[in-house]
Parts: structure tokens; C-alpha cells; sequence
């Protein structure tokens, strides 16, 4: 990519972020887009900001900047729950270590590159080897061997360090949120539950929830009140969903009904539909009365499966509920049969983001359907390579003319042909990527996972190994070999294509790659976030639809409800940010400076969109940050190991000082993963046993872990004797003198 | 090493082996040795087997095989312990290992190779190739790309299979083992306990047993008892040994003045010695005066070092005690505080395996410890390899001959040149390994390990690599390479030393270095296992020190004490007859009889030891069986491994087959740890919880685990107030109503 191109799409690209944010400053301030741009807070309640009539007027576009800049790491949780706070304070963390470690590598780095002249005599020695002006702000311009190396050898140790201090110190203040909602004193239900796996086969003449009441009433006589065994509710579930949807479709079809009516013609239309695919074929017949009709055919029929399915469908896993938090907590974490992947005790989910069907599922067939999958996860990020280079090489614009030489004519002409080069081979690989989450995401809940949370990090995992893999090493490597195709022929031709010939190709074409890894981060963060703020695409479908399709109250809150943040997308994709950053922060430290926008921008609309837009559809507690912890720590790791192959290339005697660099980044994980995950993995003793003032009561924790199919209208207001099938006897404990209230657990009032 | 040398070796071996049975069969008969054949019956109580006089005439000499082979696994645990049970049964779960393992090669595989013809094949090409008749019964005499190799391919999978089957049957039976132990109705003083670390320092105005007082108090409201804190008592241990060694010293120069005394000499000699350097040099004094002297002066020194060290040593260390076993092991399991490095609770050790000085060493340094030791046992590791070939092939009768020409005449002498042939590579092995353990005992002790059965567990580690690597790859491949000089030199001057050629020259000489190890495990068990029955070293030094240095009835009994099975040696050299077994049970079949030998002989002579001789210094529960089954399953892999390489030597297009085998060992070891391991690291709650009728009182628990030499004569008898510097006090908790008498721990009563 030449100097020209790379100007032009960091322009281009800042021009498109100020139109976005014009558009957005102008559009939120329309009261008939404050469904799309304050969804979160009309949903709260709070509303939109009520604006004060002289501010019409004195009109402030930067209002929003300053309130997503003010509001507290409390707020914040308190607004968009712990998930969204620590996936913001990831951003701060990048800023930290990217603001930290420009610090060193910007003014010492850049004045050392820009005084070498190693490209002028490549170019003398080799007219081929041509270079843009950006290439002598990097270690390229460096002459091999040069002592002024050790400038860069201390800027890999001190980006790593940084990064270290910058991970322990967050990684405390995430377990200061964390702990601040775990051991807050109102109690939430998940904190009462444990969910038990693997339960071997009742012994004979015993049923299910016999054998769960009595393993458990033996090992916490104490503390143990109830279970819930968990069913296969799959058949109910559909016919339930069934209904439902005949129940939501009687009342869209009321209330066209009621529309078509007016002082007119004050009989008004009764709607008709066909009962054929689509609605559009089959026999007519009057909507109304044809629901009406299917909600008295499947009312019983659901009546009757549910019994079914809680007499004879009870699968080999449970729910059970402690009168305290700290017995669940020491409960989820001890081992409770001799055969320890027998009678499996976890922290309980939150009940919204449980996966039903996988709840049972045996442990070996975990196993099996874990491996299965990594495998078939490996062969997608391997052979996904092939494609991408192909599609990346294609896609530059010269290989686009020498394939297809008809176009020649239009992209000859130069600004047009500027702003093609610029963003063609970055467009197809964005396109590339956002086919993907959906597939990873399938394969992750076959994998048989019990919460949604954990699902999502599954995917996160395997996406940042494809995006790595993939757009980082695909990119350099591939891109390297497409772009000089005569010094891949030539490696061809003279059978050279050994591992060290490569390496050194590789090397040699690392800071040129910079210019390219610059250009795709701020097309990420211009376009992407710009995009993100405008909220353009649900704008435009919450209008159309509003227009054309909903009927009913209901429907129009359907069609701008914001729905959560999809980390499954968002964490790999700032995670490969992060990487890139990383990895060029010393070879090319102007990438610094973009990779600090990117961030910084992104936490400014982040906090924006959080609080005003975003809707968690459930909590983790923030079990996200070790994910994104583990995976900055791999980013520094692969880092170092690139600065150890690029010293190596560049003949600098004293590489092996970096070497103790990776060992260190190992040693670190591990102290981190001692030290600080277990507080994510599970709840600690010391936090548990925290005071409670406000807990569920028990009917209100099984109600929250019952399925929505299996709950009965009576069984909303209270407790109900059809479901002791699967719910343990609870009389025999309340007879224990344990006090459940919600005014405080038995344990602390004893 | 040729075939008359084999034949030597083995047969010498047997005589040996019948020599040693028959003194013992002779010597245990002696009531004058019954100190040494029959130690442990002595000391508890049940004496030497009382012989009818009418036996004396009608001898049976195998009357000790029988014995040992009827006892059950249950009378093993209750007379030697559950460890030495646990060690006895990893001999029967080799025995199976190989019996099954030899019921599929030894039939199918050895006629495969004897009614082959490569050997002869390829002596006729090449007269320099000679063979030995035993080297027909291995699979080098196969012919490569045989369709013969299949038979060989399916014999990996038998003994893979063979393996798998085993160890899961009796890792339920090691488990059985252990259960039993631990839901013992009677229970003992460490499942009351728990050993706290890494406890962070105490906020101020708060000493450190306030500090673990309320923080126990508090999460453990129902079932906290009482802790006392570690202190380093490393100077007061060291006075307290002065004065305990003094008054030894008295009561030996008491006794040596009343022998003194005869009717004829009736006053006696007073005993006098020097001061000086090993009583060598230096003032003479009365001995009886001295050590007098000596204790009055010691004596109140050590009661104010106990004070001051109760006082002012106390350390970041404590053992928290729990009035059930249910709560001792549900704390052992939990993370206590949110950074999970800080108040670490393990399950306490018993508290005669404690290792003091370690149990107070902070978390970090620990962690670098274990880093730098692992760094020099790496070393060691690597780097013995050197020396060890060096002096295997020194040790050759013919090298030496070139070495030393003027020993030819000596050696040529033909019976005495075979023996030495035989013996002397092996010889030099042997005696170099039995230097390491010390070494390697003493590096664990510095990794900061808490017990001594953890320390023995980790310097068997240690000593596994070494074994497996040194004395199983090293002399395997440089044995190799020494053996053939022409080859080794051939390769250094064509400059053809790479990797491809040593792994064909390793996989060409596999098969004849099968002869070298069975040499060597006859060896071992023949010799080893006479020695070890007729107990000669120990018989003899006994004597010795009973006719010239013991004087009181008490230095008698030290000098017969038999001490505990030493299984930091036994394992690691019974884990390398498995590994050599295991590897070379496809390649050359008739090695499996010889492990059988092994196994056989050594699980009866160990029984034998086991019922009469050895006294267990403490008690593990078993947890050796662990190291063992990984270990198994490492030795199963490297055999697969090797597998994979000769099959691809002896080009056999079907050797992708094999490729699945070490990852279905990986799969297995995983699932094993999963599902078995826990079981031996924790105490499960379904254990735990089992019915207790006999409990220690709380304060025989706290006796246990004062140190000695903090152990005031008062104490002994009852509690006493001078502790309560170290200790919590206790009278808060009787208050509360909790029942803990001998009776019945609380829990179970409540």
C-alpha cells in the first residue's frame, strides 16, 4: 500500500466518523427516535433527558460525551449490569497498557527509527526494495546488528511490564466490583442454587428427586432445603411455544381488527389469513376465530405434557436450593462423592441464561462432543486460511486488474482508485469475519454447556484463536508471500521454501505490514464505532417495521428492543486489536497511537451505548474479565515470541535477553490464575459469609429455576402441589426450626 | 553382550537368589535374630511366630511364602499400614498388567518372530551384523513392510488396552482401599484438622491468633474450634535435641558404670571421656558429672526459649481445628478469601509427617524455590546422561581391556571373563543410582514441601525422570552408539550425525539392547530380592553394635528399629523395570516374563517385610497410588511412542494406527484424574460425612500437632494455660453448646 492510499483512508475514514457522530447528535434529538437512541433508560424507567426548553437553543452536541465520561464504574453496573462494566473497563485496561507503553516507545523509539537509514541503503544497494515514508518511524529503518537495538530490546521489556502492572492492578479492581455485588446485602437467587450433574442411577424403588433429597439431606443436614430435578421439557417446550405464539397472534390480529375500525365504517374488517405456507396459500379463514380455536385445542394438551413431563421425564441432574449463601458457595465447591465425576456440584446460573438441554447431558458425552468439536474448531481455523489469503491477495486492487483487466478503465481514474486501494483488501476480510460467530456459536452449544455466559466466552475463545490465527498471522505471512510474488516464485522455483527462508521473508516484511494493520484498526474504530453510536441499521428497521408491520404496543417494543452487547463478536475482535497493537508496539510504535483511539473512542460510545441503549438479557457476574485477562496475556506472549524471531532476524547479538520474556509472561499467568480466577470461578468463604438483609424466599428461588413451559398460572402466585414430582418435600425441613424468610437466612440469625 | 554371557548372568542370578532364601530360611529360625526378621510383630506386641516344639524337627522352609501369600489386603493395612497396602498392590496391578499382556504375545507373537528370517537375511548381506539366538524371539527378526507386523500392531493395542483395564480396576480397589481408612467409625486426629497458610499479615493492634480466631469464627461459625498458630522453633529445637541427647547420654554412662560393677570390682569404674573433638582430645571428665551438669544447665534455657518462641515466633502458618470431620474436610476443599492465594487451607498432614520449617514459607517463595530446583534436577537430569554413558560403555569388559591392556591376562581366564562380562555394565548403573536419591530428597525438602510423604512423592519424581531418561534412553542410545565405535565414528566422519540417522540407528539396535535389560532386571530381582529378604546388612551391623556399643535396653532396641519402606527408592526402580517391560513388551515378548519375576518375587518377599519387618514412620492414606498410576500411564506412553518410531523403521505403511494410542492414553489419564484423583487429594463429603462413634478429644488433637520440644512436661498430661499464647482460646467455644467429647463429635449428635 502506498503512502498516498494510507493518508487517504485514515481521512476518508475520520470524515465518515464525523458525519456518523453529526448524524447521531442530530437523530437522538428527535423524540421519535428516542426508542432506538435511550431504549435502556425508557425501559429502567428513567426515560429520556428531559430536556429544558431554552437548551433547544444552546444546543450542546458534546452533551452526551460529558455523561458518558462522568458516570461511575457504580452507575454503570447499577444501569447496565457487572458484564457491561468490566467489558468496559477492559478498554480502560487496553488504554492503560497502550497509554503507559507509548510513553517509552514514542519518544524514544520513533526519534532512534527516524535517524537510521537503513531503508536509503537498501534502496541504494536494491532499487526493488522501495519503502514509504511511514517505514522510517519503524525498527526496519534500523541497521541490523546496531547497538541502538537495545532501545527497542527495552521497549519489549517495558511494554511487558506495563502490561503486567497494568493486568494485577485491574484484575483487583475487578474483583472489587465482583465482590461488591456478591457480597451485596440483598441476596439474589443464584446464590441460594447449586446445579448438580452426573447423578448416578437411583438405586431401585427409589425415584430421582428421593435420591437427590437424601444424598444431600446427609452431607449439609444443616443447610440443604430443596431440589428441583431437571426434565427434558423439549416436546413441552415446542407445544408451549405454540401457544404462545397463537395467544400473541389473537392479539395482533384483535387489534388490526380494532384498527380497521372508524366512525366510518365502525364494523370494521374481521381479518382473514391462509392457513398455508407463508400465509400464502391454503384455505381462508378468519383469523380471530382460527386462534381462538388453537388456544382451546393446545391449552390442554400443554396441561397435559406438563404433567408428562414432570412424572417421566426426570434427567440426571438437579437443582438445589441452601437456606444460605455460604452453604451453597462451600457446597459448589467441594467434592461430594468418592467418585468425583459422580454428583458434579456447580455455582448455579442465573436462571434466564440457562441451557436447558444441555443441563443433563453425561459428562462422557461432554467429553466426546468437546472433542469432537475442537477438532472440527481446528480444521475451520486452519483451512480458513487458504481463503483468506486468496480473497486478501485478490483483493488489492492491481491482482483485481490483472484478473479482471476490463475494470482497468474505471479504477484508473485516481481518487476513486486512491479510496479503492485503501479499503478493498479490509472490506472482504471484515465481510470474511462476520460470517463466522453464528457457526462457532452452534458448534459451542453442542458442545453441551449449561449456561448462555459460558456459551458466549466458548465462542469468544474460539473466534479470537481464528481471528489470530487467521487475520494476524494469515495477513502478515500470506499477504507478505501474494504481495511480492516474484520473491515467492523465486522461492518456488529454487526449492528454498525451508522454515528459515520463510522467517526471514517474514521479517523482513513486519513493519511494512504496520501500515497495513494501521489502516484496519482505523477503519475498525472510525467506521465501526461511528456505525455503533448512529445505531443507523435499527433505526431504519425500527422505523420500517413500526410503519408497516406492528399492530400492537407490544409489537413496536419488539421491534426497538435493544437487546444485550454481543461480546461473542466484540471481545475478539477488540482482542485482535490488542494483539496487533501489541505485537507492533516496538516494531513500529506509531501503531500506538491507533490503537489508543481505537480504545478511546470505543469507551466513550461503550459507555454511551451502555447506558443509554444496551439491555442485558442476563448476568455472569463478570466472568468475562479472566477470558479477556488469559487472552491480553496470550497477545503479550505471542508478542514477545515475534520480537524474539525479529531480533534474531535482525543479527542483534543480545536476543537472548527477550528469551527470559515469554518464561516470565507464563510465570505471570499462573500466579494470576492462582491468585485471582478462583474468585471468578467460584464464590469465596469470606464473601459469602457477608451479612444478608433482603434474600428470596424459597417458593420465589424455585419459581426463578422452574422453565417458563413448566410453570402453571397458579404456580406464578404461589407454591403448588402438581410440581412435588420433581420439587423434594419442603415440610420436613420447615419443620427443622430453620428460619427461610426473606428477613434474613438461618445461618446469620442463629 | 553375547549369549553365554546372558546365560551366565541369569543363572549366576538364581544361585544368588537360592543362596539368600536359604540363609534367610536358616537365619529367621534363630530366636537371636528375631530382632531383625520379625521387628514389627516384636513391637507390636504380637512376638516372632512361636514355634511348636515338634516344628523344630518337621522344618518347613516355605512356611514364609505361605504366610505372606494368604494375608489379606485388610490384615496388610491394619499390620503395615494402608501405604505399604497401597505399594504391595501396585505390585499385583504390574503382575496383571503383564499377565494379561503375556497371554496375547507370548503365543502369538514370539512363533511370529522365531519362523522369520531377517537376521539371517541380514548377516548374509552383511557379515558384520551377528546375531544372538535370543534376538529371533524379538521382532527384529521380522522382515520390514511384513504383513507379519499386523500381529505386532494389535499386541500395542493389547497391552494398551491391558493397561487401561487394570488401572481402572484397581484404582476402584486403591480408592475401596482408602475408604474404608477414612469413613473409619474411628477417627484420628488429621480429620479434625486443617493447615492454614499463607495467612496475610495482621491488622494492626491484632496478633496472629486473634487474627485466624476471627476470621475462622466468622466463616465457620458452627464447627470452628480452636487454631494454633506455627511458630519457628528451629533454635529452641535445636537446645531442646542438646538436652534430650544429653539426657541419653547420662542414662548410656549410668548403665556402662552399673555394668562395671562385679561382685569381684564392686564399686565399678566411673566412665570418663573428653571434650574434645569425637571425645578424642580435649579435658577428661567424669561422664556421669558432666551430662549432670550439663541437663541442670540446659534444662531452664529451654523453658524460656519455649516461652520466647511461643511468643515471638509465631509465623504466617496455623492449624485451624474443626469439631467434626464433615467441617475439616468441606474447609479443606474451599476458597476462603477473594485472593484465593491468601489463607490457603489444606487438609492437614498427619502430624508425625510434618515438615516444620516448611510450613510457614510464603507462597512466593515457594514458587521460586520449586522453580530453581526444577532447574537443577533439569540439569542433573540432562547432564548425568553424560557421565552414565561414559561409564556404561567404560564398563565393558572389552573397552576396559582396551583401556587397561595389562588386565587382559586376568580377564581372559574364560569362567571369570563371562561373569565380569555380564555383571560390570551393570554393576556401575546400579551404584551410580543409589548416590542420587539423597540428592534429590534433599532438593524436595527445599522446594518448601509441608510433609514428608509429599517429599517422598516428589523426590520419586524426580528420581522417575532420571531413571527413565538416563538409564532407559541413555543406555538405549548411546549404549548404542558405544557399542558400535565404527557406526558412531562412521557417522561423526560423514558428517551424517543428524536426527533421522540416530532414530534408525536407535530403532535398529532396540531389539538386541532388549537382552542388556533383562539382564538387568534380572539382576535386580534376584539379588535385590535376596538381599532384601535375608536382611544381611542390617543383620549384621546389628550385631555388631548390640556385642560392642549398645548399653541400655533402649540403644538395643534403635539398633534393630527397621524403619519405614523407603519407597522414594523402591518406586522409581520398580517404575523403571514397568517402563523398560512395557516398551519392549511388543518388540521382544520374553521381557514380560522376566517383569513377571519381578513382580512376582518382589510382591512376595515385600508382603513378608511388610507383615514382619517394617514399621511405618507415618501414614500417607495412600496417596502414593496417584504418582504411581500417572506414572504407569507416562511409562505406557513412551512405550507408544517408541512403538510409533519402530514401526515407521521397520517401514510398516500401517503405522498411522498406532498415532491414535498415545492420545487415547492422554484422553484416559485425564478422564482418571477427573474422575479417581480427587478422591486421594481431599476427603469427599459422602466420606466425610459417615458416622463417627469414636472421636480424639480436642485436646489430644492439639497435643498432636505441638512440635516436641514445645511439649512441656505438664502438657502432656493436661491443657495448659502457658500455650494460650499460640493457641486460641478454647473456653468461647464450650459455651456454645457444641458437644466434642470423645463420644461423638457435635455434628453427628446435633
Amino acid at each position: 500500500m502506498d503512502y498516498g492510499a494510507f493518508i487517504t483512508s485514515l481521512l476518508t475514514s475520520f470524515a465518515i466518523f464525523c458525519l456518523l457522530v453529526l448524524v447521531y447528535t442530530v437523530l437522538s434529538r428527535w423524540p421519535m427516535n428516542y426508542n432506538i437512541y435511550y431504549c435502556s433508560r425508557i425501559l429502567s424507567g428513567s426515560g429520556p433527558p428531559l430536556l429544558p426548553p431554552r437548551s433547544r437553543f444552546v444546543w450542546n452536541p458534546f452533551a452526551w460525551i460529558k455523561e458518558a465520561f462522568v458516570a461511575t464504574d457504580v452507575q454503570l453496573a447499577e444501569t447496565a449490569g457487572l458484564d457491561a462494566t468490566i467489558y468496559i473497563n477492559f478498554f480502560s485496561t487496553a488504554l492503560e497498557i497502550f497509554g503507559y507503553s507509548a510513553l517509552f516507545c514514542i519518544p524514544v523509539l520513533i526519534p532512534i527509527a527516524v535517524t537510521s537509514h537503513q531503508n536509503e541503503r537498501e534502496l541504494q544497494i536494491n532499487p526493488n526494495n522501495t519503502y514509504e515514508p511511514i517505514d522510517n518511524l519503524a525498527i526496519g529503518n534500523v541497521e541490523p546488528g546496531s547497538s541502538k537495538l537495545w532501545a527497542f530490546l527495552i521497549g519489549v521489556y517495558w511494554v511487558s511490564f506495563v502490561t503486567y502492572y497494568v493486568l494485577v492492578k485491574n484484575y483487583k479492581h475487578m474483583i472489587d466490583l465482583r465482590t461488591s455485588e456478591q457480597a451485596h446485602e440483598k441476596a439474589c437467587v443464584q446464590q441460594f442454587s447449586c446445579l448438580v450433574r452426573d447423578i448416578p442411577k437411583p438405586p431401585r424403588g427409589m425415584t430421582r428427586v428421593q435420591q437427590v433429597d437424601t444424598f444431600f439431606k446427609k452431607l449439609h443436614p444443616d443447610s440443604y432445603e430443596k431440589c428441583m430435578v431437571v426434565t427434558n421439557h423439549k416436546k413441552l417446550s415446542e407445544m408451549w411455544s405454540k401457544l404462545e405464539s397463537a395467544k400473541k397472534s389473537l392479539v395482533h390480529v384483535e387489534s388490526q381488527f380494532d384498527l380497521s375500525k372508524s366512525p366510518t365504517f365502525p364494523e370494521g374488517n374481521r381479518p382473514t389469513h391462509k392457513t398455508g405456507l407463508f400465509g400464502l396459500w391454503g384455505q381462508k379463514v378468519d383469523s380471530i376465530d382460527f386462534y381462538n380455536e388453537q388456544i382451546k385445542e393446545l391449552a390442554p394438551q400443554v396441561a397435559t405434557e406438563q404433567c408428562r413431563t414432570l412424572e417421566e421425564e426426570q434427567k440426571a441432574a438437579a437443582f438445589v436450593f441452601f437456606n444460605n449463601r455460604r452453604a451453597a458457595a462451600e457446597a459448589s465447591q467441594v467434592v461430594h462423592a468418592p467418585y468425583a465425576m459422580q454428583w458434579q456440584v456447580f455455582p448455579a446460573p442465573e436462571p434466564r441464561e440457562l441451557v436447558w438441554e444441555n443441563l443433563a447431558k453425561p459428562l462422557y458425552e461432554r467429553m466426546v462432543r468437546e472433542t469432537i468439536i475442537y477438532i472440527v474448531v481446528f480444521f475451520t481455523v486452519v483451512f480458513y486460511m487458504i481463503p483468506i489469503a486468496f480473497i486478501s491477495s485478490l483483493t488489492t486492487l492491481n491482482n483485481l486488474v490483472k484478473l479482471v483487466p476490463f475494470i482497468k478503465a474505471i479504477v484508473d481514474y485516481p481518487p476513486l482508485n486512491t479510496v479503492l486501494q485503501a479499503y478493498l483488501p479490509q472490506l472482504a476480510l471484515i465481510v470474511f469475519l462476520a460470517l463466522l460467530p453464528g457457526l462457532l456459536m452452534l458448534l459451542s452449544r453442542h458442545e453441551g454447556i449449561p449456561s448462555q455466559s459460558l456459551m458466549v466466552r466458548a465462542t469468544s475463545g474460539k473466534y479470537f484463536y481464528f481471528v489470530v490465527f487467521n487475520v494476524f498471522i494469515g495477513v502478515t505471512l500470506f499477504g507478505t508471500i501474494f504481495s511480492s510474488l516474484d520473491g515467492f516464485k523465486e522461492l518456488l522455483n529454487s526449492r528454498k521454501l525451508s522454515v528459515s527462508n520463510v522467517v526471514t521473508l517474514f521479517g523482513n516484511k513486519l513493519p511494512p505490514n504496520a501500515t497495513y494493520f494501521i489502516t484496519f484498526v482505523a477503519l475498525q474504530f472510525f467506521v465501526g464505532y461511528g456505525l455503533e453510536l448512529s445505531r443507523l441499521v435499527p433505526l431504519t428497521i425500527y422505523h420500517l417495521k413500526r410503519k408497516y408491520l406492528c399492530k400492537t404496543e407490544k409489537e413496536v417494543e419488539e421491534a426497538w428492543a435493544p437487546g444485550p452487547l454481543t461480546y461473542e463478536t466484540l471481545v475478539p475482535n477488540d482482542m485482535l486489536i490488542v494483539t496487533i497493537t501489541l505485537c507492533y508496539s516496538v516494531i513500529s510504535p506509531i501503531i500506538l497511537i491507533f490503537g489508543l483511539l481505537y480504545f478511546g473512542i470505543g469507551w466513550l460510545v461503550l459507555r454511551n451505548q451502555a447506558l443509554k441503549v444496551y439491555v442485558p438479557s442476563f448476568e455472569s457476574g463478570g466472568r468475562m474479565w479472566p477470558h479477556i485477562h488469559s487472552r491480553i496475556l496470550a497477545s503479550l506472549f505471542v508478542a514477545q515470541i515475534t520480537m524474539i524471531g525479529y531480533f534474531g532476524i535482525k543479527k542483534f547479538p543480545y536476543t537472548v535477553l527477550v528469551i527470559f520474556l515469554p518464561f516470565i509472561t507464563i510465570g505471570f499467568t499462573l500466579i494470576c490464575k492462582m491468585n485471582y480466577y478462583p474468585s471468578f470461578q467460584v464464590t469465596s468463604l469470606a464473601i459469602a459469609s457477608e451479612v444478608v438483609t433482603q434474600s428470596p424466599s424459597l417458593s420465589a428461588i424455585i419459581n426463578a429455576y422452574t422453565p417458563a413451559c413448566l410453570q402453571s398460572e397458579a404456580d406464578k402466585s404461589e407454591d403448588n402441589d402438581r410440581f412435588e414430582d420433581a420439587r423434594s418435600n419442603v415440610s420436613s425441613r420447615t419443620d427443622s426450626g430453620i428460619n427461610f424468610s426473606p428477613g434474613g437466612s438461618g445461618q446469620e440469625s442463629a
